[in-house]
């Protein structure tokens, strides 16, 4: 079967270096085009990257010469993956879903857009039948900011139990989301932590809120923005860690009684999401790890369970205040950034989107 | 006027050691003792210690020769400052009560004894009132565990608003917390966060109580116990950083509608301690420094405000699901641990109690 | 073709654990037996262990009950590899050598033995050919120390262009190689370097000259120890980085004028070892990766390169007080612990000698 | 007496925060200007700065209003700190000598000028000398790059037994000396070792002559450069170290049979600097820290020995290599930086050259 071909936009960048790894040697994918700026445009991409990967740079990557972010230049192409900045996504990205292509955006500029699905493979894949309704062959979708995908994937798993009502959440976020050049300054996180990121606090509890929220009846948007009835909180903090977001979770279901403990870690354990039941070939074996010892999960020892495609959850107990509390862990530039991307891709294949 | 002449039980140990830096150059307090374990008694100071503060060990210990943890040896003393692990603080901390010393314990031993006041200095000296009824001349006064000790502050702060129905915190933890060595293991948390310490979210919900809780009608006992009507909930974290418990805290008043922003900015900013007015040396000039700045406090920065004496409140802000938000640091072992129990004692002395 | 049966001792330690990572779906060698302290004896492996690596516990080893370090129940195996500490290392090797197994060992007891190869396979195989003359069917080989193993690769590669005169290198080592628990303290490393690892320093000098040295004339022995005539200095710290020892070495040829530059970099680019010609299936593509950017190699983007079997070379530039300079890099639980043991096996199977 | 009354160039920066710092409370130098760039000209300090110490920003600078470096704006200071980049260091420090007033650079650019004394005041005082030879009332001094600080003052004491033929350093450099922001960028050092700082190397290799060389006959020049017969060979890596640079260090003397390792002690132990006898008020107490225990000096325990203008040795032993080996650890931003500026300042007004 022939691969679908792909290009990735913003290819220097760290999110557009993480595509351009999990595309190597993908099964269904094949990179045939980079674009960046105008002061890479022209080179071959292994002397306009400053590849800063702890894997090698892939060579089918290394050879291709990167293009300016035009959508002339990705003719061949049927998808094309995102990793610009906000302040150049808005324009490239509506340009090249209107010359027909299927965009895939790591960026916020549409993430607000009632027409755009924003969406976390391991949760709303359901958000994507609004591109039935479509009017022209292009379209955009946006994944969401790296700290609100680990948090919704175990909130999605507990919804089964009855509607959730209230969500507090902590986060201890690794310094890769910050990008690596210059990012966030050693001197400022070396035997420190830094309680703000900009931003953050309104995206998580915004986009929480529209990820766990429905399709409108007619079928054409994401209803009412924001579309579900969750209250959610967020304290958001940079800690000395490469990869992996930590968030520490308290929540309370909207009916009383609550479910029971036993009840919310069966439906941890036994959460099964799209991508798995239609074969994605990057779906994780496991969409949530539920762990049992006292002390995980952990960003160093857990942040590659499934490649970085799953999410593990541990320490669920009862919480004194909201309903049960719990940690969960997600490798922030994979299913919180270019993997989420990746896998929506293939499961639009999957249902024959793209 | 003559010092008050004090020992240090546990003192070769990490809060051992800090109560002796505190010590240095005191103008009301004089080390004359040192207790450790049989392995140290009768070496001096200097070579019975692993000292590994980032101050020099100060002369005026250096020389004293290590005594065993037996009231004989410090007839002199009239206080003792107990750095004792909780698996011998019980029996020694008691002989020297019993034996009319008082005792300034960091010891869990006796926090959830009704007639032992747990004091935050910052916050509750009023419950050692009940030392007035007691029938001996010795006593034991315990500070609290070093989570708890930033959390209080604010709360106690704002507590004048009207009372306080619930407080949600996540904390992240320094490493000096769990001693030196072996302390945390630096291959646990390079590149890591533990979401995990051992007891710690137990310690913070009840001593949270206890704290803000009062004294009882007869004057005897720190009242029915757990003492307060606050729901607590914690959740507890180490990270990579050597000084400073940051905690983000938010929190609901009971009444309806709650004070405003502006009123509880004021409450943090004005707020003053008992031992401020008492004029104790080591009192803060600030027990809480109210910061503007978006991204403060941070552990490197804004531990040392007033030596480590005061707490540093930042980020305040309405709360989506509670009330407010907002970031306390505290210096873990001054006012957290050592430093606390300095400024029990300088009050002790404030009101002729010792 | 039927697998080589294996065992590992000391199988709960941080070598250990090692050890059953790399012979995870190993395609010649089959772990069979796992052996440990009698606390840990009769249990099954993934109960008995503290298990503390990036991936997962191997099923293969999960269930595997653990034994006594006594060679009675490793009949099975024709290998065991020694992950044991150096206080109980030399009584347990001895009584399975004597037991007629070949016994791979990481610990440092019989490195100073002439009748035992002390052997770092991407250097030094040749040092083999003295078991040949063995008189019993069991032998002990050691791996070097850690920190020599990366030292030694790139000397052997450069003694090709004439005997080596002087070496001098400061090392910056990495927490692993000390251990998980406690191993270093991280109080004792975070914002910090300690200039100072126990015995480290002789280990380098005295088996850097043993390792570069030959066999002796009657092919019984490592000839006259130290076999070498290279002066060796070394300077070893401990950094805050989990795994990779990083060396600045800096060293002269015996004879003048010293080659050129270019062929000192030729001399690296082209090296090639006996297990790469031998087809051993861990053998690094490249024993040596010589980097020509101005700032590698670096610890967290180089060490994984080939797996960790591997060594990177990067700086090659003159010396303005011996001849050359240059930083060379090493997985220090692969290529300097576990993985030399995995690839002196295969090669001794490659000779069968096993 | 009167204070000398001082200006600080590019006091925005990291280098002037820390002039800024040293010269709060300071017995016999006042600030009373502050010289940044047009962006900050003209606002209170307190606005302009980005204040990233970790003590407060002292009152009398807060409210200083920035001027533009031009020397009309600093009419009432004799004396002028430079904490400039390179850039732009060259034009201005020159004007400000040429307007008369004394300019102590931190700057590169001056460094090789024979005119001009490359001054560690623990090491050469007497280069300043050749200013007395000076046609205008102005002149430049400049302070050595923060590696080379820590390397000179034991080489000074040591060359006091005898002429120094070689030395062969390799330093592990803290973060601070690469500045705030964005300085290293965390991801490139956490879990890391970068090999590389650009630059550093030949500033060490050519500085360390240059210090440890003489006056020329005439006493107008430091004699021919380089200075000084000693051959260096630095290599220079950074470290997750906040403040202090480590270096390991082996050196030979000229002469044979060289001195003993007790005499090498000795001269250590006993070194004095000009600055100490001069009565200078920041002198260190010891300007070389002998230390005794195995594993010293280390970055976190011993950088602020002497508030920082004191350099530790440890570890001195032989070489097999040269003759000796130690450890030396400097702080890179006070007797590396901004402290060696305060020090010499303050040695030229003890010797009424300002």
């Amino acid at each position: 079967m022939a691969k679908t071909k792909v290009g990735v936009l913003g290819a220097t960048g760290s999110v557009g270096q993480r595509f351009i790894l999990l595309l190597k040697d993908h099964p269904t994918l094949e990179l045939v085009a980079l674009g960046a700026s105008s002061r890479s445009a022209g080179k071959k991409y292994s002397e306009a990257v400053n590849w800063q990967q702890t894997t090698l740079l892939p060579d089918e990557a290394a050879d291709i010469t990167v293009s300016p972010c035009d959508p002339s230049y990705f003719t061949d192409c049927k998808v094309v993956f995102s990793g610009l900045d906000a302040d150049v996504a808005g324009d490239v990205e509506k340009a090249f879903a209107e010359a027909g292509l299927a965009v895939i955006s790591n960026a916020k500029n549409y993430r607000r857009d009632p027409h755009v699905p924003l969406v976390v493979p391991l949760v709303n894949t359901d958000h994507l039948s609004i591109l039935k309704s479509r009017k022209t062959p292009g379209f955009i979708v946006c994944n969401s900011n790296c700290s609100t995908a680990g948090l919704v994937v175990p909130l999605k798993a507990l919804s089964a139990l009855g509607p959730i009502d209230a969500v507090s959440v902590t986060t201890m976020q690794a310094l890769s989301g910050a990008g690596f050049s210059p990012g966030v300054p050693s001197m400022a996180i070396l035997d420190n932590v830094i309680p703000f990121i900009g931003g953050e606090e309104e995206k998580m509890e915004y986009e929480t809120r529209k990820i766990l929220g429905s399709v409108s009846a007619d079928g054409t948007t994401i209803a009412d923005i924001p579309a579900s009835d969750i209250k959610v909180s967020a304290q958001c903090n940079r800690v000395a860690v490469t990869d992996g977001h930590l968030e520490c979770v308290s929540m309370r279901f909207a009916h009383r009684p609550p479910p029971t403990l036993e009840q919310v870690k069966e439906a941890l354990r036994t959460y099964e999401c799209a991508p798995q039941s239609a074969g994605c070939p990057s779906a994780p074996k496991h969409a949530i790890h539920l762990l049992e010892q006292p002390d995980r999960p952990q960003p160093r020892l857990d942040r590659d369970r499934d490649a970085g495609y799953g999410v593990s959850v541990g320490r669920v107990r009862e919480d004194p205040l909201l309903d049960y509390k719990f940690v969960v862990l997600s490798h922030n530039t994979v299913i919180g950034a270019a993997g989420s991307g990746i896998l929506i891709a293939e499961y639009l294949i999957t249902q024959n989107v793209i």
